[in-house]
């Protein structure tokens, strides 16, 4: 048996404990492409652990500017080798080369480097504080301990494990990186981890900063998320996986990440849809089916109003739907995992409108429309939020408002939540009815605009109640709160300034923000004031 | 059976499902004292849950000036009735009056009640940032559920479940609270709880804001901790009960902020012990038995280097304790506790210096100092920080300054830990050999000052890497920090600008400090600016 290597300590070297070998396919014919790549065994896992673990404190030790170098490095190679990336990619993910991989998520991850480089130059994660009438300083460190990262299917560039805003967020914060990239895209994945370990060495930073690892067994990855030398575990992917993952982290201690699952629900409001209803029936058939699908805020639901406004728009997007071509998505898994979700639906009570069937070569499955009645959502709320990850939504068709305000509070933590509204004021009554039942329950409100896109902006969250992420206090997109996910909080009582952290001490050369006696302030800190 | 009345819904009313009743006992004697108090069964568990649930959306929607309100009138309330309060927990508690509970404990209480009415007011604890680039607005919001908070046995009304940080903390952020008072100490508990409902009536909040419960097993705890319709758990107290609450909590998703146990590892540099070691050693004496060393800052271990200087340091020290007189603790399970801790440590190779017996009547322990050299404490680390909670320290004695370091390696997650150097500058080269190991094992790195004592600042860090608690990302005391534990992230994307909440307007008649385009301002939002 013969595989591609493993980074791990720095080094590209075979795998010590090689129990099996996969290739990617081709989702548009099914057929393997590319190099065989390991699946690896405990004895790699504890090699990565190991060799990460031996570089935490140098790591977290290391000048912040250096960490700026090797993300902005770290971009600029990528740049340098787009176009090999953008075919890799492109090849194992089916994914458009354009606009979608070249000239979408390429640039969204370089510039998601590029970000996390600003906070570590501005040192905005650290968030110090400091208090006068006590001498106590604080602020967030590194938590001197691996950071293990899952990516997902996909995002191949913007969310790799190697590569995306995790693997940003984890190093911007000076703790090293177990990857474990997504096994549908492994030659993206190593092509990403090639130029991160150059960048590296570029920037002087320990080349055991970052390791690779393809594949793994389910429980070796439980044995190692909840190993208690992590510090953290970040992780995009299925409900299942993620909470296995997070089972095990929990029982040890360790602060788990995780992206789970949500159907982000669009609410249309009667003036909305009276108004352009469609112009809204084209918009969400776009936003459903681009990218197949593929997105955690892909609108899963979407709650109608009956009548004739309603009956409208369900019309022009069954024939939108009816009318597209089956969908190539990622992988045998998600199209197994769609027609499992896709079932559970119609089970719980969905009636198929437009697609269900599943197409041919290699992995596609049409755009699906799917509708059932409010009384029968409210009914069977758990089974009729089943995510159908792919170009799959359930239009649930309400009395009036005040039942998609009931709807609104069946709906478990979800990622988003979008509310259509009239232009003209018409929906003013109608609109804090359903945002104050959604509001709890999502991470992002979203008015008149389609939940996928997710913009890596300080105010987004990319984030939600259980069980939309296990956490609702954090983001997993946007610089520099997502950083924050992987640090601790340290304080300072009575340590000899010349011993504190640059920007904790009394001097602030570099103008950082800190929060003075309740107050943001970027000057030094008046003499003899602690 | 009779019992007190258990505080649900806004009422005082008697226990649904009574399964028995305790009283508190006099720790000074072991008598029983004052009335009888419930341990209720899961009807009132369920009634609690219900009521709370109930009014969170209410709560949540509330103006912060009323919770400002509430909190500054509860405060009030605490001082009118300062002297029936003291006077209950000293009966239960056996702590000192002066200067401990009236001096000390109780305005540190209703300044801390204040801290978070005035980070109410100001906002500071929901973090607005805004994005014009993108148009998004992000802060911190309530939970929209219950929290549910433990009290530790230790600070009958600092961290008392119905008035102590968790509790400030949980209300300030617009959520109802279920107190589990510790029960020690239920008449202090029940006092509390009667001003605090007073307060809501005043402040014109929803009067189930607030539930008070006394006991219930340990089964329907767990219940109660992983119930779906929790916001977050806030505990304080043992490393068992803390656990198995988390885990129940984690199952379900529910954040648990747990404090378990320190051992507060405090290291005398040689130049300090040269330079002042008999004072050092009365310092350090003052601080283990303060209290009869029931604080979550002990210091319950301490490093001291072989040698002259550290032999006169140990004999001082030893001295100190071999004349003081048993200390009274709170309660049978304390004493139990702590030979237990002892008896450990002492299997595991310690050897008693001073103390080590228990004393008459009621629940004392004599001071006890042990040592063990650091050899045996690095084959053993694990069961030589047993913590032995109460008036109980252990020296470890190291052969220099590497060794010490060694030890600092050997630590687990810890709130504090402390360096004492000399003045002199005599250690500045041991300062960071020891700090380096040190600083990422704990919360708080203290430097000439024994770690008890936790001011109520803004850059506090009563947390620390776990076990010491579940996340290292969170402090339990100090405004507005402490608050954030009770939020979720909230952002708006494309939300009409009067549909924000108030700290998202482009208008900010308050001056609420923002984070606009990464820079914290306090003006209006340009006109058109996003």
């Amino acid at each position: 048996m013969n595989a591609q290597p493993l980074l791990i300590g720095g080094e590209w070297r075979q795998a010590r404990e090689l129990l099996g070998a996969f290739r990617a396919e081709d989702p548009t014919t099914g057929d393997p492409i590319g190099p065989a790549f390991p699946l690896c065994g405990a004895a790699d896992l504890e090699a990565a652990i190991s060799a990460a673990s031996t570089v935490a404190n140098e790591l977290a030790a290391a000048p912040p500017e250096r960490i700026a170098a090797f993300l902005e490095a770290y971009a600029t190679g990528i740049e340098a080798n787009a176009e090999a990336l953008v075919d890799l990619a492109h090849a194992e993910t089916a994914l458009p080369k354009q606009p979608r991989l070249a000239t979408v998520e390429l640039p969204r991850t370089t510039n998601q480097l590029r970000l996390a480089a600003k906070a570590v130059r501005s040192y905005a994660w650290t968030q110090p504080v400091i208090d006068t009438a006590t001498g106590l300083r604080a602020h967030r460190a590194p938590l001197s301990k691996p950071v293990l990262v899952f990516g997902p299917n996909n995002f191949p560039f913007a969310f790799n494990a190697v590569a995306g805003s995790d693997f940003a967020s984890a190093i911007a914060a000076r703790n090293p990186v177990i990857a474990k990239a997504h096994p549908s895209h492994p030659a993206t994945s190593e092509r990403l981890a090639r130029i991160a370990l150059v960048a590296l060495q570029q920037a002087g930073l320990p080349s055991a900063s970052v390791q690779l690892l393809y594949h793994f067994d389910y429980a070796a990855g439980s044995r190692l998320a909840g190993d208690a030398r992590l510090g953290a575990v970040g992780f995009t992917g299925s409900r299942a996986g993620g909470l296995a993952l997070k089972a095990a982290a929990d029982k040890a201690g360790i602060p788990a990440y995780v992206e789970l699952s949500s159907v982000n629900p669009v609410f249309l409001l009667p003036g909305a849809l009276a108004e352009r209803g469609t112009a809204l029936a084209q918009e969400f058939f776009a936003s459903c089916t681009m990218g197949s699908g593929q997105f955690c805020t892909n609108p899963g639901v979407v709650i109608v109003p009956q009548g004739t406004d309603g009956d409208a728009f369900v019309a022009t997007a069954t024939s939108h739907f009816a009318a597209a071509a089956p969908s190539v998505l990622f992988s045998r898994g998600v199209l197994d995992h769609l027609q499992h979700g896709v079932a559970t639906l119609c089970e719980a009570g969905a009636e198929v409108l437009a697609g269900g069937t599943v197409g041919e070569p290699g992995f596609r499955y049409a755009p699906t429309l799917l509708s059932v009645d409010a009384d029968t959502f409210l009914r069977a709320p758990k089974a009729l939020q089943t995510e159908a990850f792919g170009p799959v939504s359930l239009l649930v068709r309400v009395r009036d408002v005040a039942q998609m305000a009931q709807v609104a509070q069946a709906f478990e933590g979800n990622l988003t939540g979008t509310i259509y509204s009239a232009i003209d004021g018409g929906d003013d009554t109608a609109w804090p009815t359903v945002a104050h039942a959604l509001r709890p329950r999502v991470g992002r409100l979203i008015g008149n605009r389609m939940p996928t896109g997710v913009a890596v902006s300080p105010a987004m969250n990319h984030g939600g109640p259980y069980p939309s992420t296990g956490h609702p206090g954090f983001t997993a997109v946007g610089m520099p709160a997502a950083i924050t996910r992987f640090t601790a909080l340290h304080s300072y009582d009575n340590v000899p300034e010349t011993q504190l952290p640059h920007e904790l001490r009394d001097g602030n050369p570099d103008g950082i923000a800190r929060l003075v006696d309740g107050v943001w302030r970027t000057n030094d800190l008046a003499h003899g004031a602690s």
